[in-house]
């Protein structure tokens, strides 16, 4: 059974940077799930589970294992983005982001997307979620 | 109107990068995006419309503007993979490709994926696709 | 003749993302000749050029021609890192900038650098400094 | 004392791929020390001692303690590009290998550069090569 995650949601502001930009003279949309990711390592450190730490200290790893993303207006070099990050669904094995990246002056929309990620040991093989870091999860944090 | 682009297939190979690793041991689910953009160009130099030459001499640019994947398991450094690339899909504005990413010697499932472009000029305005360019496109090529 | 630029430090700081580690453990080399470019760009607009402006509005762009890095100590995910640059050397068609990579809570050293950077027209073809852009680097901003 | 290496050179060839070029409209320089790895991992299997498996079954790691490069002209989106490695020097804690990367239709150079790699185990400590090792580098392979 999935928990509905509560509603935990993390801001965090990035700059584009030369070498995400291409030959179209903007942000490359692989760097978008980059950037999704940065806002996913915040979230988790402000849920007091720095994602770092889950790997090192509890032998737990949360590989991508689905992605997807709109990209709605090109980002430019140097830019300064805002990007919203949020928990929402956790099961027994999976977690799923949702992401909302913006122009951090204008608020003018430029990506939306999510991820899940499964809970796997070092070795690759799935495992349960602990049931603290679960409840935890679940409950938005501290 | 869409059409049903004719099954038009490509495949090409690459091996994963060392910097294309993370810390997990294996390749970051972000260069599956770029695998996938390998498969694409070598689909379109395949169908006589090499890309670079499209936004070169044509001025038409096809971002992307949706993208998504399910990373079914993990490639690891300087394994051998097999991209395949199907251009699914044609409309006035848009195209759409899927892709499969599987281990070159097995034949096992690493990724699958799409993405959808669409037609824009230089300046980042919508476009209709050139009726020429539609019509090889949709006709597979040549 | 190369004007020996005023000592013109900035300093900013940057995390390292998890798809810069590679499957050490630790970030990969490259990605700190782009902190190098992160610290660069600071200075830049604290020089009262950001390196943007000069691109869309003078004209002037300014690839690197060489670059070189010792690699003292490793960065791992999500440390915070400071990146100090300095601005050393300014000719007619070239500019220098020297790079410290330091671990934020300890000041342990990670990496130095340099990088040189040719003036160039946006088609490729050498350019000298705008004299007052020349002479602005060389008193270390305004 | 140094070994200078017998002269073994190997040879491989990469196409500029979409996301390595910048707003510039060519690839970012951090992309030549990739090209560059692409070449040591060809030589490295060529030599018989596949990079991955010294990581893997001989728990040697060769991380990159200094780099450099020279940047002698632009490389463009889907160029193919000749990538040839040198191992020049062994020591009894250090590898050096030399780089020319040049434009496959043309010859026309695009970029030299050198990295000096540390012998370390796999918890970051230097360790000397294993002699064996050292050997086969020394005279260039089998």
């Amino acid at each position: 059974m999935p928990d509905r995650a509560a509603v935990r949601e993390s801001r965090t502001t990035t700059r584009v940077r030369y070498p995400e930009t291409d030959r179209m003279g903007v942000a490359h949309h692989t760097h978008h799930f980059t950037w999704f990711e940065l806002g996913r390592t915040e979230l988790m450190r402000e849920m007091g589970c720095p994602y770092g730490e889950l790997e090192d200290t509890r032998g737990v790893l949360f590989p991508v294992i689905e992605a997807g993303a709109r990209f709605v207006a090109p980002a430019r070099y140097d830019e300064e983005l805002t990007i919203t990050t949020r928990l929402v669904e956790v099961t027994g094995v999976t977690v799923r982001f949702e992401y909302d990246v913006a122009r951090a002056e204008t608020h003018e929309a430029v990506s939306r997307g999510f991820t899940v990620h499964a809970s796997v040991k070092p070795d690759g093989r799935p495992t349960r979620l602990p049931a603290d870091l679960r409840a935890r999860l679940a409950r938005g944090g501290r």
